[in-house]
């Protein structure tokens, strides 16, 4: 069985958020309006999103620590450590991120501004998909 | 902005689900119960994992096509083709799935029996996340 596998970014986030420290922690409120860009190589994909969609946006945390295994929650030291796959956090061996967004406007068939999207300025975006109707999930 | 990342498996799932024609699709009932299977490696992040917990598997879908941007959702060919970024097709450009299962027993350190999973044998499992109370998503 193949242990390693390459992902190629399909697009980036564009947002006022620049920083890690700035970021809105889970459970605190309000991230930002932000867009989504995607290449014009996945074009083909993108034709039937539409605005009032919401989806949720896989991204490729670029600044987490890929080594960690225990952490903090929350970054909070006075938290006992846990087991990263108990946890939320970005620092873990495969640091993929799970923010759901709602689509807002549609720039041009590759630029959409979303409500609500958790991810630092210049994230890689790896794949999106739609919110299945009562599908809670993580 | 780098553009290409490696992911390293984590682990594996062990599932009676042998081949894709025979995975229960988006909407259909009944994913066996199966095995999530994890690294030594990892061991250090898996201790706070209970009975009872929600997770969504973060799947490798090794078995997709990745240079599919339309697909007739699943894959029945009655119905017109949409961009794969508005399906849960496992064909797209990174195909991973984003499973959710919950915590049925704990054989071992590395050795957890889940319900509902819907991924075949021997899929990569490349990271584990809790669901949040309350949080709906895809």
């Amino acid at each position: 069985m193949d242990r390693c596998f390459t992902i190629t970014a399909i697009g980036h986030v564009e947002s006022p958020l620049l920083q890690r420290e700035a970021a809105p922690k889970q459970g605190e409120a309000g991230a930002p309006v932000a867009l989504l860009v995607f290449d014009a190589a996945v074009r083909d994909g993108l034709h039937d999103l539409k605005v009032g969609d919401n989806l949720v946006v896989l991204t490729w945390l670029d600044r987490a620590d890929r080594e960690v295994l225990r952490v903090h929650p929350r970054d909070d030291r006075t938290l006992p450590e846990r087991g990263v796959f108990s946890t939320q956090s970005p620092d873990r061996p495969n640091p993929i991120g799970l923010p759901r967004v709602k689509i807002l406007s549609i720039r041009d068939d590759l630029r959409f501004e979303v409500q609500n999207l958790e991810a630092l300025h210049m994230t890689p975006i790896i794949d999106v998909k739609p919110v299945l109707p009562g599908a809670a999930e993580a």
